[in-house]
């Protein structure tokens, strides 16, 4: 595929609590999308006939501690992804559908399993957005948090266990010839025996091998650790980036340290997240974002992110209008390392009021894009084609207006300039984002 | 409810591999079924147009190490009960759905999770198949298959954390007051802190409660340990028993047990498995049972059998017409020990030739009940009315033709006799068996 006919390409992320911060308190808002299914139906077939390559659930394993941010927030119940996919699976026909799971709270055998068994429910629609969790340690026999560095050195095995068990059997193992009584052809079977730091697993998976030879590999650890794993094992890249020209740094500086590993550049995509915030004027639009703003309970929100990002001071004690201190010069944290430095920069950078600060970081620190579809096509335009993006990673809220009027302004709008395709070309979430199917890497007799 | 009104419950056993021993051989077989969902629909549209409780799927985490049996048998690869339930879930309106699910290859939080969070996709129609594994250690850091004591124990208490966490929130909890901000009551919030022998869950979970309280728990081990825990905690009592006069002393003593924990036994229902082969005649119902075992491969099936037994000699060394020789008085096994007991009684009861023998075990076992709609209709009516059965788990290979027979000739007998309903009776998959709504233990306060 030459440049010249590259598109961007689309992911929407949607809360697997069914909505965002204090999108739940939004008028429109669909009441019970934490326990009620069809608000995610809607979701995923709104997305689908707009063309959207993907839709990308995350996921935590706790709930928050601070009974006054549960009292407030939409996020102490969220779906299990692994539990949305299979029904999205059978709600939807072409587009890929990604859900996040943990390599720190569970056991490789077992996502392994589920995520060849949806690639097959699916059609070969199936990606693993693998996170090693930024909390959840409590829940699972530890006294706290697993660390970084463990984490990610876990990672890195459970993804290794994870692809050596997807490759247990070729893709034509299973010839079942009813005449001879032969079911599947046994030199055709590979063992793991893996026997690693953290894993000892044997093999085989018991499922055939995926549709697509391996799911989709999704990676958003922007950490040291996160680059090295996103690099070697990702596919599609989600990160926070603010200005086009850290966008570009990011970009190049992950296609090259995969090129270094002899991988094709082409073969990472990378996604920054977006919030876009749609009206039919720029007025519009800014009356969108206002009203979703006033919804938020500022104290709240501004004690959560000090606490998140281990500040060193609580931003809800300050005045509204202070400008925010400098933070801390030396810093490290357990969890969510990167965007932590995200904060600090921008603090730096820009010396914003608490005010200010605090409506840039309402998205959950990706940038927000409040505009009409022109100057919203303007952007990812841009940033296309400065070499700052493959395609984005449109961070939803989850209201349906929002969804609504991007697939229904937004979408065809870069569909008018070229920019974005009119239909699926694929059949499989591979096919359709220009990845090659993955070959059994141990294929050649019974190993 | 009085005993005049009683009717039987129908359970259906469906093979998560899609198909049983050597049924995929048969002419009508579905190609594909492990990894082709539209069978799975097939089955539970047609089992939910008769008017079955449930549908159940067995599991297993490991595949067969020996070559011959892997070569000839659908078990290698089989789908996980907990992707195919979500997509059940969106495929039936009424039917319950029972997934088999570890307590020993699972962490308790994600298993509590997922079960709420498919309540609810289903409006309350998921159940439990609680097991201990008959093996897969191999696979899950572990040297061998964990002991059977130790199963057991750590089963008991993955079932009061997993429990717990269901309750970790009131039902009411999620007031989702937009005027006020309030999302939910804290007060309504429940932190398990549990500390154990083998688990340390904070919690709360992150989800909300279960639609049902807690959904359906089916039990299905007959040891010593494994009847102590069914009568603690199971409400549908899998169970293989030969003759009438087994049902009934098994009947009697699992309702005696969990009387004398206070519970009701009206809420444990006791299901023997039954393997029925319908036809409109017996010569056409023995034809199809002779039909379908000679698909099978006697030595490969028996060996197999004298493996999972602990036989102490190979049943495909001997003559077919051969008397079995007596089993050992003394013997212990790590796996399924009451399915041990079940053979060696058979072989000491009967003294079987290994012709006779093999002809007895072909469906897992369970009892092989060859005849016509009105011969099969005495004879549940018999057990159930003798006090041996409250209904029973139809064990069905997964061939279309026996489930479409058993619907459409067996259920409309059963219901011309008043011994089985005509239409669903409630919403739920208790409602629709007579078991209660299960209460917060933990409501009336923050905990």
């Amino acid at each position: 595929m030459s440049t010249a006919h590259k598109q961007i390409i689309l992911g929407a992320f949607i809360p697997s609590a069914g909505i965002m911060g204090a999108g739940w308190r939004h008028p429109s808002a669909a009441a019970d999308s934490f326990r009620d299914f069809e608000h995610f139906r809607w979701v995923a077939q709104t997305l689908e006939a707009a063309r959207f390559h993907a839709v990308f659930f995350n996921d935590t394993v706790n709930v928050d501690t601070d009974l006054d941010v549960l009292a407030h927030g939409p996020n102490s119940v969220r779906w299990d992804p692994l539990v949305l996919l299979p029904a999205l699976a059978l709600s939807t026909q072409r587009i890929g559908l990604i859900a996040t799971a943990s390599t720190t709270y569970n056991e490789p055998y077992n996502l392994a399993r589920k995520f060849a068994n949806i690639d097959h429910l699916s059609g070969g629609r199936v990606g693993w957005n693998l996170v090693t969790s930024l909390g959840g340690g409590e829940n699972f026999n530890r006294d706290a948090h697993v660390l970084h560095a463990d984490r990610y050195d876990r990672a890195e095995e459970f993804y290794d266990v994870v692809t050596g068990l997807w490759d247990s059997w070729d893709d034509d193992a299973f010839i079942q010839d009813k005449a001879s009584g032969r079911f599947l052809d046994t030199d055709k079977l590979h063992v793991l025996n893996h026997h690693g730091t953290h894993f000892q697993v044997r093999g085989p998976l018991n499922a055939a091998r995926p549709v697509q030879g391996y799911p989709v590999i999704a990676q958003a650890g922007s950490s040291d650790a996160g680059r090295a794993l996103a690099t070697r094992a990702g596919e599609l890249i989600f990160t926070a980036q603010h200005t086009v020209e850290q966008g570009q740094a990011f970009y190049a500086e992950i296609k090259q340290r995969a090129a270094a590993l002899g991988r094709d550049p082409e073969h990472l995509k990378v996604l920054p997240g977006v919030s876009p915030i749609v009206g039919r004027t720029l007025e519009e639009a800014q009356a969108r974002y206002d009203q979703q703003q006033a919804l938020l309970d500022p104290p709240s929100f501004l004690r959560s992110i000090s606490r998140f990002t281990s500040l060193g001071f609580d931003l809800s004690e300050l005045p509204f209008d202070a400008v925010v201190p400098l933070p801390p010069e030396q810093f490290d944290t357990n969890t969510h390392k990167s965007r932590q430095k995200l904060v600090f920069d921008l603090i730096r950078r820009e010396r914003p009021t608490v005010r200010q600060l605090f409506n840039k970081l309402t998205a959950g620190g990706h940038r927000i894009l409040i505009g009409t579809p022109e100057s919203i096509a303007d952007d990812f335009q841009a940033w296309f084609e400065a070499g700052a993006a493959d395609g984005f990673n449109v961070m939803f809220s989850g209201l349906h207006q929002g969804i609504g009027d991007f697939a229904e302004q937004v979408v065809p709008e870069l569909q008018r300039r070229g920019l974005f395709r009119r239909e699926y070309q694929g059949r499989t979430l591979r096919e359709n984002l220009g990845l090659p199917f993955i070959a059994n890497r141990r294929a050649g007799g019974r190993s």
